[in-house]
């Protein structure tokens, strides 16, 4: 991919290196490794830590290192294996660490420490840079899901009465200390933002050196204060093509820097979130690494599940007379709580991402119902057919009504299915809550409940009058 | 948000505002609502136009745009909208507004379009600007799922053997061509890719304006060629941290620039793609409008779910005296599937979400593997207990032996559930396919069955010697 390093891996892990590595950290041949490392991006190192197979074999690949890589490949890893790590590496050298890295990046990572080991290495950096652990503090004390939680200190701001001349100076001492550099903000004297100016537009303004910045700069500057959750920040990135954005405090004075990268972590975090919760669990899963903290996590939503799926017991129960003459309609039942839970499914999870991503409207919310139970009334009357027939195949008296009353109910089972789909994640939205919520395991227990209602009241009906 | 954009919604749409637009629609009032137009974004512009209720009122609303506007809202609104606006507007309206579109939007807004309105376009726009129609329709003949289909052919490309003063001249004449301009491309006479500069880099080096551009210039440039498929392209911006990325052709010359923004776009396209799997259907329904098409794409997976639940039919069946003995059996039988179905789910979204992100492994597949089957044997007791206590409290006779069927069966089902839910998304990535696939309904009614069998042979055998 790149014409220029070699062994470059790019998200494909060579078995063969791998094992050359592993053979290489066996017989503790430095330079050999160092070679390799040399020749290697940060995240290719970072891959080939994740997939060698013993931890200690990681650590000593790790160690290698020189601060700068380790502090960009340590980001990159997986939690486990940084847990892991930290755990080993002393103070002193995770400070070190630290002290290569950006300022939100370093608040990220001190985040994860454990309370002692956090203030090992902030007392550490106090003696390295002063300024850098003050910054760092200042981010630790912002909630880590807010602006101020994944912005940077590192930005430029100029005045807006300097030149564009100026500007230029100021930018090119600033340069090396700030990543993912792309726009100016432009402040008056007490730092209040006033505007912002691309690199793209100074360098063709340098055509005029001595204007002012604010005559050039562009005052529709779009920011966010501290305490704005990350997922409306995520928003704005993405409906403003935005690829970083002041953050300001209460007074309006710049005070940190969110670029597209952080916006990315976040849209991958808002994603986990939305899966492990139509799956019945909590993206926290993803960090945590105790059986009983997963446990805990997962079992409020099975514990639901359960009382939804009561209802079918008594449900059940109370058919008990026609269930006992006729015992294949206990074997449909599964099939029919199945296929009526996944149609319930299938409309919701369109509905939750179409709310999500702008393509269907709350406020024009007959549309996309509209649309669905047309839908379902085809896929009722295709499976509903489907299912009579096998109904009727297997059944050994009363062929035809008992294939009917599978029909039927499969019918009107899925149609309340596509309805109930369809709706509950916009009330949910409209109630302030994730949709994503209503796509989940209490959507399929409470289609399954509905199903066999359905079902054992429609085929008593049918079938008692034989 | 701004401090001067009047009456700017960022993201929430104002209720009054939207009433106070549609009765002006109504009265016609052109110059009224120009005025509240000329203060809005783009984006805010696109919301207000999907969120209007009727069709031809949006329609009106958006002729009142410039061709500029005009080009960017109609590309932020929803799909249905999009499509109403271009049956209702001339061929030659939408050539204007596409005519200002970068090559890349340009090109996804006309490969939208019917066939003969596509030709039309193309047509007035050979007669606007033939380099611009020539770039479209190039950018057309690509897959649009491939670096070819989503770059665009706006960028700037500097000669290696260039100064860096020339260089910036060259940004300065071609500045206002190019959107998202964050990197030079440097080549060689031929074209070929040399080297990336970034505007910093450049802004930097003006220090040493007679230095040439492959002096000052990063070799180490990450490209991709024309038929790279978009979702690895996504995965190198995520994992190298990119804001452009040089498209180069089979003899290294560039072709074409990728976009953060349009990364961002993939990874939507992705995420949606993923959920609709994950719930029996296809991300494709999002964009198209006909039911029969949605029950196309929904009913294959609702036909296999149906196969697989044949089998509990079967099973049920097979267990017909015991079940006739004890009708109870059959009203716990929901439950035991539900919640097996959910652990499998629990499980599998979790290891998917954890191979997506480089979390886990597939070297090291025991790691997640013991962590779910140390999680599930808790869950498995916890929630064994509270249904096998349901058991005994509602059942009328063999309370104690009734109870422990359904609790040894609820316990065994769930740890199944978790082994099979944590393995089937591993061998489907091992073999190339999408995780997300096993995580969706064919995982649940697969659960199902299990549930279903175990608990009827454990309960069979110990209930039989009553």
């Amino acid at each position: 991919m790149s014409p220029d390093k070699k062994n470059k891996s790019v998200l494909e892990v060579d078995d063969e290196l791998l094992e050359d590595i592993t053979e290489l950290i066996h017989d503790r041949s430095d330079a050999a490794l160092k070679n390799i490392l040399a020749d290697l991006y940060d995240f290719d190192i970072s891959v080939i830590i994740d997939n060698l197979k013993d931890d200690d074999d990681a650590c000593y690949l790790f160690s290698l290192l020189n601060d700068d890589t380790a502090s960009e490949v340590i980001l990159e890893i997986s939690d486990d294996r940084r847990e892991y790590f930290t755990e080993k590496l002393s103070g002193e050298k995770i400070s070190d660490i630290v002290s290569e890295m950006y300022s939100d990046d370093a608040t990220d990572f001190l985040s994860d420490l454990e309370e002692d080991k956090q203030e090992e290495v902030l007392g550490n950096l106090d003696k390295l840079d002063k300024d850098d652990s003050e910054e760092v503090r200042e981010l630790l004390s912002y909630d880590e899901n807010t602006a101020g939680g994944i912005m940077a200190k590192e930005y430029v701001a100029v005045n807006e009465n300097m030149t564009i001349a100026e500007a230029v100076k100021e930018v090119q001492l600033r340069a090396e200390d700030v990543d993912q550099f792309y726009n100016l903000w432009v402040v008056d004297d007490s730092n209040v933002l006033k505007g912002i100016m691309s690199l793209k537009r100074l360098i063709v303004s340098m055509q005029t050196p001595d204007a002012l910045t604010k005559e050039i700069m562009n005052e529709d500057v779009i920011y966010v204060e501290a305490g704005t959750d990350q997922e409306e920040i995520a928003k704005i990135f993405r409906s403003y093509d935005l690829v970083s954005m002041p953050v300001v405090d209460s007074n309006q004075r710049v005070i940190g820097k969110i670029t597209i990268d952080d916006v990315m972590d976040v849209m991958e975090e808002e994603y986990s979130e939305d899966v492990a919760r139509m799956a019945g669990t909590d993206a926290e899963e993803l960090e945590k690494k105790s059986p009983f903290e997963i446990a805990k996590l997962r079992l409020p939503w099975l514990m639901i599940t359960l009382l939804i799926e009561m209802f079918a017991v008594f449900v059940v129960s109370s058919h008990d007379e026609m269930l006992e003459k006729i015992i294949l309609l206990a074997a449909f039942m599964p099939i029919i709580s199945a296929i009526s839970g996944n149609t319930g499914l299938q409309s919701a999870a369109i509905v939750v991402r179409g709310l999500d991503t702008g393509n269907m409207m709350l406020k024009r919310w007959w549309e996309p119902l509209n649309r669905q139970i047309r839908t379902t009334l085809i896929i009722g009357t295709v499976i509903g057919l489907a299912v009579g027939l096998m109904g009727y195949l297997l059944s050994d008296a009363n062929k035809v009504r008992f294939g009917l009353s599978v029909a039927v109910s499969m019918f009107i089972s899925i149609n309340i299915a596509g309805i109930i789909g369809t709706i509950s994640p916009m009330i949910s939205k409209r109630l302030g809550f994730d949709p994503a919520l209503t796509s989940g395991p209490f959507e399929t227990a409470f289609q399954d409940v509905i199903g066999i209602t359905v079902f054992l009241t429609v085929s008593t009906y049918l079938l008692s009058h034989v």
